[in-house]
């Protein structure tokens, strides 16, 4: 009689833990940087009205440059703030030599056009990845500045030594900051990378099939505990980029956090998979200061 | 007795033609500028050495040119030209206020970084879609210069009225001018767009299957007739961007053309097919015209 395998017990994805491994190799450079009396890098934060989500971004960006030494500094501008008046401050930032890097938070007030503001920011200083310079050399596999999730992510694979080459990849949601570009870069020559590639999105028929042929499958459709069991194959690999707060009676606080996969049933079915929160959320922020980190050693020129 | 439904006729999809009409639509909007007293078009070809290829290439570019009334010019440049003196060259031509546009054919020389050269045009001369930030808008679904072979895949696809929303694209080929733009492009929110698109390459396993699964195939592989009839679903539509040259005994010229496609054997398959010669190679030409005429009414200030 044969003896039927044993699934291999699942691996979370611990993005809490490697976020801090990333930022303390982050603060052992800065502090180097200190010792040999170099300027600390210096992030700007330019947050425009107040949308309570967006100061809670800025805050926890704030927090994680102190806590690896970079500098990190906050524009407050009021929501009443015109196109011009920001594309002013954006101008002032790209000439301040003391700023290596900086990010507009997202989304602005409506009569500003946020396509104009980003084109108008310095791609030497875009460490957010989001100005077409930095766009299209991440598209043609040259080094940029990356968007900070795709980034994250795939500083999580690499961490965890998942291989990626020739397993089929399937991405749901093709947004700019996150699906797209994750989706352009699995795909290219490099590891991790050389997955063969299939972007999914609102028009696709068959989703559940499809993302149930997967071998890695990275969600980020912005749709609460949309990925079921019965959507993944087993022992996939999952990477699950929503983060939406529900109401719950089991928390003190009244409510909790949930991805974009129903974790309870597909951890059960995943090779590997991150939990929400603490899997591509600290990854991201990590992924920023990465950036800073590298504004500041071109500025200075250290390689 | 019910009859089987018969296959439908395969269609060509003729690129010489639909080329055609899409030239004798420029050759209007020109005439329009010049009876306006408008100053033409003007495309200037930069050709470093002497690869007979690019010869035969920029020579084409020239013959389209003048067929719809856009000036071309063309800069030899001999293959000793240093870095230095091409970086001088595209200089010159950025600030030259005739030019509205320009390309430089590639490949070039092997001491001459290509990279560096094509991130040193102004973008809004860019005409051939390669510098990072035109590359960067097309990522991103913003207006900017398409690389021409993508731009004239969807101009094929539109014109001939394909359906692609929802339609499962399989692109083989992951190229920076054809494979991996025209891979992003497909599954934008546009129309044509709207697929649910595979990235296929190198690494990729099971390319046959995953390529028989195909509505939409794009093939840009670069390999003679690598794609045969068990690789095509039928009714699917395929579109060849290969183009090679090899000994024929049945032409006078001792030569035929072939694509990445067996076209023999898909055509009776396919519901729609482009022809090797005469298929994308014609529509990539007029992609590039296209190009060169948005960019002079944009110098020029017309809508």
């Amino acid at each position: 009689m044969r003896l039927k395998l044993i699934h291999n017990i699942m691996v979370l994805l611990d993005g809490k833990k490697t976020a801090k491994s990333l930022k303390d190799e982050i603060a052992k450079d800065v502090v180097q940087m200190i010792d040999n009396e170099i300027e600390a890098p210096h992030l700007v934060a330019i947050l425009v009205g107040d949308d309570p989500a967006s100061q809670t971004y800025v805050s926890a960006k704030e927090k994680a440059c102190q806590s690896v030494g970079i500098t990190s500094s906050i524009y407050r501008l009021p929501s009443k703030t015109t196109e011009e008046e920001l594309l002013q401050t954006v101008d002032f930032l790209n000439n301040d030599k003391e700023v290596d890097g900086f990010i507009v938070q997202l989304p602005l007030p409506k009569h500003i056009n946020e396509q104009r503001i980003i084109e108008s920011i310095d791609p030497a200083k875009d460490v957010d990845g989001f100005h077409p310079v930095n766009v299209g050399k991440m598209a043609l596999g040259i080094d940029a500045y990356l968007p900070a999730t795709p980034a994250g992510i795939i500083e999580l694979l690499k961490r965890y030594d998942i291989e990626t080459e020739g397993k089929h990849c399937v991405v749901l949601g093709r947004s700019n900051i996150v699906g797209s570009p994750i989706s352009i870069m699995m795909g290219q020559k490099k590891n991790p990378g050389n997955s063969t590639v299939t972007l999914c999105h609102s028009k696709t028929k068959n989703i559940k099939q499809i993302a149930a042929s997967a071998d890695i499958l990275i969600v980020a459709i912005g749709k609460p505990e949309f990925v079921t069991a019965d959507m993944v194959k087993p022992d996939a690999v999952v990477i699950d980029v929503g983060i939406h707060r529900v109401p719950s009676k089991k928390t003190k606080s009244g409510f909790k956090l949930i991805g974009d996969v129903k974790f309870d049933e597909v951890s059960k079915k995943a090779s590997y998979i991150t939990p929400v929160p603490g899997g591509v959320g600290p990854m991201t922020i990590a992924g920023l200061l990465a950036n800073t980190l590298k504004a500041a050693k071109i500025n200075r020129g250290i390689n």
